[in-house]
């Protein structure tokens, strides 16, 4: 059981993401349920068709509030501890393209509570700092500024609170210790913390899907035991893998191992050189013996990145696939189509998020849904 | 150990108040220190001639910065379930008391969070309005309206979040366990409410007094391990009896026993009665007998009600205390005595209450210091 770990405060070893279905008792994103959402969407997202997000709870019901013209909101977050990375950024690109496709709300929680308590060396000064940061690439990535909302929890606080104290009446300690092996040891901020992540999954009179990597659903397992005592809905939720760590396929990219990771705001001389110098390659020891054994690219980090993420053109990665495989691409190669794509995306991302800069009020304060959002008072 | 227990959920037994300072590690208000108070007042309110306020935190040091002119501020609260009686008002009394000799700040917690959480058959709609209800009570008494922030968490959270996360990042659930005997079945907001009972603490830059009754006092030892470590002074306590139940001087009184209690929308009527009628009597069974060997006013609760609270001239309640005793006042004439004292007092509590009734909002909203306190959000 313990080859590898998943909680919302560690990742670790090979993830065997068959396995980590039956453990947390989710259901596989079957194609059968992807291909009744091509149905409704005209195409799928690169995620959706490779299998980055492949897991889910009630997507199904998801797809039938979308048949039936209830419709559903999108919520998601960020824990505010630091630049972000590439493989942060996953389940707000998917949270794009489902607002786009359905012209859906999104509401992203900023968990900078969360951060503050739960990291010894980050105090709320910092957690600050980097939540506008944060909030400032995420909606970089083209929402609709009159729907999506995006707030801290330190200051939306105000508007969460009754509601928040709802959800904990209905949690105790033994709950928490189980689903997130809390301890004595661990301080009362964290203990109360989960309620606070809870209470998004209420805003709407209709059930919201959760984007969100798999490391979060412990949160969902407790929303749907309560919710519905609650008079709300049991949340729905696509989980994603983890983008792999540059170093190697194995965990997920570290904040506190810059290598392993391209942070949106690395240079392109940096992100060259990352890649050149860390991204774990599945080739062989030789271009000679490469040319004749093939390379493995299950374990390539440079394929399994443009495979995930940036090779959009399906019979484009079916060829590096085949090519790398038969060794007619070298691992320098794969890593050198891998750069310029990345460095292609960062620097389009870049210029965006120069003109978002003065627009991020509107999706916090003054935008249609920010306003609304402001003006209530969550209850019940 | 257990013939009698005080907590901020039960008290009960037959309280050996020497004991509790023992058990509690607090310190017995001397005489020494409220002739000094006496030096820099004039006078001693009644609840300290009489040692109802009789054990304290660090008072000394509260009259070493009056002293200084560095002065200090009050913080006291109250935990909204229901209708207040007589008893709550001690807090309140004598903050009002020190407000007026020395100009003083005084804020008052309405802990609606924490009854929420605390009642199974409490919702969010009955605490907001026991809050209101015991807000203009707790005005009513005479506090000055730019001097005086009456708050409820459930609002005054968004300028306390911050702060709150920082009281919770230094306590562990060890601590809150050991403190107050929380349990695995104990709710997770319950765990997070005492970062919000001490925040307050923190509100200005120099030391408060907190007069409460002493079943509110293992706050304060969380308070007193972390202030420093969070740049505040520590909370300084003056501690409260509890003024007895009508039917016995054992426990407190108890809103689930309605004739333990007089409460302040009592009718005349009503208070005569239930004093008669349930007023334990420290009397002989006849009143040939009582005449003859005399009453005891240790357990006498009309005179306990008398001493503790409204009979105000020091002269007459010793007259009052002897004639009992020899047997002279019978115990129909100390309750009638009472029941003129407590309906005259509630008439006229009444009376003010309806002139304070369009004016909660400056204490709570708009008057000077509340105004002030809405424009500061506490971070650190």
């Amino acid at each position: 059981m313990d080859e590898f770990e998943v909680s919302p405060w560690n990742v670790s070893g090979k993830i065997d993401y068959d396995k980590l279905i039956e453990r947390f008792g989710t259901q596989k994103l079957e194609n059968s349920l992807l291909e009744e959402l091509k149905n409704l969407t005209g195409d799928l997202h690169l995620f959706l068709r490779r299998n980055v997000f492949f897991s889910h709870r009630d997507f199904d019901k998801i797809l039938n509030d979308l048949k039936n013209g209830k419709g559903f909101y999108l919520y998601t977050g960020r824990g505010p501890s630091g630049p972000m990375h590439l493989g942060h950024l996953l389940p707000f690109i998917i949270s794009k393209w489902f607002q786009e496709k359905f012209g859906l709300n999104v509401y992203i929680e900023i968990t900078d509570d969360e951060k503050f308590l739960h990291s010894e060396n980050l105090d709320l000064n910092d957690t600050y700092r980097f939540s506008m940061e944060n909030a400032l690439d995420i909606i970089s990535l083209g929402f609709d500024e009159d729907r999506t909302f995006i707030f801290l929890d330190s200051e939306y606080i105000r508007n969460m609170y009754k509601l928040s104290l709802r959800v904990a009446k209905k949690v105790n300690y033994s709950t928490v210790k189980a689903v997130f092996g809390f301890k004595d040891s661990t301080n009362i901020g964290m203990l109360f913390y989960p309620t606070l992540q809870i209470v998004p999954t209420f805003f709407e009179n209709r059930r919201c899907l959760i984007p969100e990597a798999i490391d979060q659903d412990p949160y969902w397992r407790i929303q749907r035991d309560i919710a519905e005592s609650l008079g709300h809905y049991k949340a729905s939720v696509i989980h994603s893998k983890f983008l792999p760590p540059l170093t190697g396929i194995e965990g997920k990219m570290s904040s506190s191992m810059p290598e392993t990771a391209i942070y949106l705001n690395d240079s392109p001389d940096i992100v060259k050189r990352k890649i050149m110098k860390y991204a774990f390659s599945g080739g062989q020891a030789t271009v000679e013996e490469h040319r004749k054994l093939g390379g493995n690219t299950d374990v390539d980090v440079a394929f399994q990145w443009l495979y995930m993420m940036f090779e959009e053109d399906d019979r484009r990665i079916k060829d590096l696939e085949q090519g790398y495989r038969k060794g007619e691409i070298l691992t320098g190669e794969m890593k050198s189509i891998l750069i310029e794509k990345i460095n292609g995306f960062l620097v389009d991302f870049r210029n965006r998020r120069e003109k978002y800069r003065d627009r991020l009020d509107r999706f916090m304060y003054d935008g249609k849904l920010a306003e609304k959002m402001w003006e209530t008072f969550y209850d019940r």
